[in-house]
């Protein structure tokens, strides 16, 4: 199969690396922004050293100059450029996540404002633990924390957003908080009974209702349980810990209210999409909660989750009585890309209402938050029309302003350096449930009217250079239309041209086809291999696996070896993207996997051309084609 | 109170900054070594950009080099070095710990491998979650938990060590191992049962006993236990996790139990020394075990836990039949330095065995850890005598080896950036047991044969930077008396002579003294300030505090405004540290916590002199006695 039939795509989507305007952020594929950025580096780092010799300048040195010319300095010196050579020669193995040739997983190159503030504040080395030891780089977390809170529509005043090493532990914590939330009537109510009070009105309820008292009323109900503890002569936070779940403990809890209230309550369960990243079965085992208590919802052709098996799921846990801790959405799955109608979830949440249950919804966006950047107009660019972006998807991401909280990651799409997630929790309030009994010792700090991150959290010390890295990123880049919204919305329209050149190629004679599973939602596109003509599922699953191990990482000797760069991921063979028509008639029945071959745009510079003049997509097409032709001949 | 009385102190401790071997590995609180540090980074800079460059070399740039020269370009420049400058402006206000000045937390300058190391692979961006995007620092970081497990005299082969965002998140992840530990015996009998297989011998034994299987027998025990699932037809690894902890939970794991044993098992406990770092209660609650089933353990008047206070913990809960699920020794306490008797904890352990209750030990050593390279010699030095580092504290860490595992945080006393520490399994197996099952999306990432980290720890995504930082460090810095070892035993000396001033000041006649509550056995210095003759230990805690408030970090227009820089924590007056004699005789009753001056010694230049020609060591003893007299006047 020549090159020859390819020649008319090549034509029809001829591309050029147009500007395009946030390409200066980027140190670019051939380093051409390198004059700028040595020019930035040597500045922070001379502004660095200088602030320190500044110091009571006029103490001495640590150590006299002449030192640095005696024999052992001087052989120090001679060691450290060799060793530091073996680490940057081995660093030349790494993945070059920069090029426009990988497409492979949610990673990319970082842009310049977040490699050059995290290299200027890791010199400074804050620790974001307490702003004792980070007097601005805290201050810098909770203003990013405030901007998620704003891009998500929440009210910033009430919101907590702050930044974790990443997504997975941002998760975690938003379960932790939705536990302490799920239990705090209950705990009320609890701590009141233990203390001989009559129950107010507002606590006088069934354990059930206890347990499913919206968050928006917790700081209400907080307030009529601290008149009480005051009534007590007690001290109502103090009294709130000492009878929390945190306090208790999964099965000390349940025990106490069964013997206070006569009876107790079943085991929680969250409800999760199916295609909910496996932290979150990680999370549960964690937690004590018990992988067993997920109730796993189904999706869609394209992998996002059936907002009717929510409510049906809803529904059931309301007949059972079974509490349900926290519901998750995702925006979007790192496998897909594909966003969650999250209008429905909360639609149904909200309905679930009237029957007496209430969930929290938690949006895990750590990979697909940023896309919400794409609907938020900035001074000179408008929001996408629905040509470019699927109106549901922009639905999806407005209704999060609906929802308890949110992952997101800037480390994935914010392009900055890992690790930086971040989570933010609607009602901030929370936070104060979640601390420590009287820390006599907090890492020796203690009370002060600053922010002591460290206390709300699930984390300890902390780089205050992410934080930096992240704040000066979005100061760089904003959270608009004019910043990431404009580069994210270049990478969907990649994606998109992506998948119709390849659909385009479909109707091209030859022996094997490359079928994309569905249209892309955002920035990443799947696909299989088939031999035209395959009975079965194996030979489709066989003849993928071997193209994308041809594209995939391996043991190589230089990064010469890769042409181009894909990843690959696979779904049961009951998942609905089994009902794409060229799937559907195969024999299924040796098979309990569908392999696939996946690509994630993060690089803009894949618009250009490779040094044949073909651009880059239509490049690795023609290359994938051959191989995989050549594979089918070759068996 | 003139400044004559210290110069015989002064004299009779005049130190100079004499040369070290370490000396060369840090930029110097002058800058000493900028040009060294400039040209190291502009070197990896260089080496990167024209990797870049050097990838397809004849693929086209991005876009134009001309286009730089275009007006938006130019503006785009002109903007970032505005809004650079504003950020480093803001770093200017960052406490300054590279100053012999600082010693108030655990904090100090990074070490040049350190930090260039760390810029070298952020350039990179690896992401350590699988090898797969991080082809290099994956390695890396095994190599280092290979270099830990080394370090506490672990089976390298054996072990599991690898690095965590921070040791907060270490600590979380020994309790979640144990947790998985404890219960894997149980696991084993109940899958069994619930396949209605007989039981082998080895698990024919009661709750009780299934409860306390020492984690060196589990890995026979699992041969023993895969022998019969094979027998089912089963795959043991599935069958084993579909009836684990994780998969049941808290409470359904314990209903199981009660369901297939006609009897089930208490709430599991922790045992904890009471000077154990907050974290420890925070990681109770977020696991879902309750803080309520801490057993805290006593310390005795160096803040050193109790082994007596272990030892008839272990006696009531084996006679209660409470499990423990983890007993917790602290190497060194972040309060004070302390160490405690690991060696004694181990023997209580070993001997409680004999009454049929097994406790597995983990070591919180995030801020110690790195004190056991005193020990450990080199090539070109010597383990310290007696004289300089008391014996117990060398037993103790030498004890570390027949503990199950250990929390080590490089971003203490290891000298590199936010956020790198560490946690070492000694029966690395287990890492089998906390994985999730059927991971058909593990980031995309499947089945490899080369490691992927992300299924066996906490987090998912995190920098291989970090691990290149400690990586790099342990080249240049070895793990023993040549390298850390020597650097952290010139800071234990220093500390000494801290103490030794201190005390001696004691005997000049004035108003008020500065108490150090006892000889630091590693790096940290307490004392509290008091007005002689004071009657309570109000008018005490009042002139401490306002001391330390004089010399702690506050708002500030600039950083010369702190001359110098301490810490303070404080204990409940139940502490035996009130057992000091200076502290005995006082009225406690209006308080209820000794206030304290913490010193945290970290920075060898501190041994040098002020521009005065005095040492810091005098010059702050000086001004802080002259500023207590100050207040003790003005009050």
């Amino acid at each position: 199969m020549g090159d020859s039939i390819f020649a008319a795509h090549v034509e029809e989507a001829e591309m050029s690396a147009s500007s395009h305007p946030l390409d200066d952020c980027f140190l670019g594929p051939k380093g051409e922004q390198r004059t700028f950025l040595r020019d930035m580096i040597s500045l922070v780092l001379d502004d660095y050293i200088f602030w320190r010799k500044n110091y009571y300048p006029k103490d001495p040195p640590g150590f006299l100059y002449r030192t640095l010319q005696e024999k052992t300095s001087v052989e120090f010196r001679e060691k450290f450029i060799q060793e530091l050579s073996w680490l940057t020669s081995d660093l030349k193995l790494e993945v070059p996540f920069f090029s426009p040739r990988y497409f492979a997983h949610i990673v990319s190159e970082v842009s310049l404002p977040g490699v050059i503030a995290y290299f200027a504040t890791l010199l400074y080395n804050p620790n974001n633990v307490s702003s004792e030891a980070s007097a601005v780089t805290t201050r810098y977390e909770l203003e990013v924390g405030e901007q998620f809170a704003e891009l998500f529509q929440f009210d910033i005043k009430r919101a907590f957003g702050h930044l974790t090493s990443g997504g997975t532990i941002a998760n975690y914590e938003a379960l932790w908080y939705a536990r302490v939330a799920k239990f705090l009537p209950l705990s009320m109510a609890s701590a009141l009974k233990a203390n001989r009070s009559p129950l107010p009105p507002e606590l006088s309820r069934s354990v059930w209702e206890l347990l499913n008292v919206p968050h928006a009323e917790l700081e209400v109900l907080f307030e009529v349980f601290e008149a009480k503890a005051i009534q007590l002569g007690l001290d109502a936070g103090t009294l709130l810990r000492e009878n929390s779940i945190a306090q208790l403990g999964e099965r000390g809890f349940e025990e106490r209210i069964r013997q206070q209230f006569g009876e107790g309550y079943r085991e929680p369960v969250v409800l999760l999409p199916s295609m909910a990243h496996y932290c979150w079965n990680r999370a549960l085992g964690v937690l004590g909660l018990g992988r067993k208590n997920i109730c796993s919802l189904a999706t869609d052709e394209q992998t996002r989750v059936d907002p009717h098996s929510f409510e049906s799921a809803l529904g059931k846990c309301a007949s059972e009585k079974r509490p349900v801790l926290l519901s998750v959405g995702v925006a979007g799955n790192t496998e897909f890309g594909a966003v969650d109608p999250i209008d429905e979830l909360v639609t149904a949440r909200n309905a679930a209402l009237s029957k007496g249950i209430y969930s929290p919804l938690h949006i895990d966006a750590a990979f697909g938050g940023y896309f919400a950047c794409m609907f938020r107009k900035g001074a000179h660019s408008a929001v996408p029309s629905e040509n470019l972006i699927p109106r549901r998807v922009q639905t999806a991401f407005s209704a999060i302003s609906q929802c308890e909280s949110v992952t997101i990651d800037p480390h994935k799409m914010g392009y900055v350096p890992y690790g930086a997630g971040a989570v933010v929790h609607k009602f901030g309030f929370l936070k104060e449930f979640v601390t420590e009994p009287a820390p006599y010792a907090l890492d020796g700090i203690v009370e002060d009217s600053s922010p002591h991150l460290g206390q709300y959290i699930m984390e300890g010390s902390k780089p205050g250079a992410a934080a930096a890295s992240v704040w000066f990123t979005h100061r760089m880049i904003p959270l608009n239309t004019d910043g990431f919204g404009a580069q994210l919305l270049s990478l969907c329209e990649l994606a998109r041209t992506f998948y119709r050149k390849m659909e385009a190629l479909r109707s091209v004679s030859g022996h094997v086809e490359l079928v994309p599973l569905f249209a892309p939602e955002t920035n990443v596109l799947a696909f299989i291999v088939t031999p035209k003509g395959a009975k079965g599922l194996s030979s489709v699953n066989r003849l993928t696996r071997q193209v994308y191990q041809r594209f995939g990482v391996r043991e190589v000797a230089s990064i010469q070896s890769y042409d181009y760069l894909v990843s690959h991921t696979r779904v049961s063979t009951d998942s609905p993207l089994l009902d794409h028509p060229v799937l559907q008639a195969l024999d299924r029945s040796k098979e309990v996997s569908l392999e696939i071959v996946r690509i994630v745009i993060m690089n803009r510079w894949l618009s250009g051309n490779t040094s044949s003049g073909a651009s880059y997509i239509d490049d690795f097409l023609a290359l994938a084609y051959r191989e995989a032709e050549e594979i089918v001949f070759s068996a």
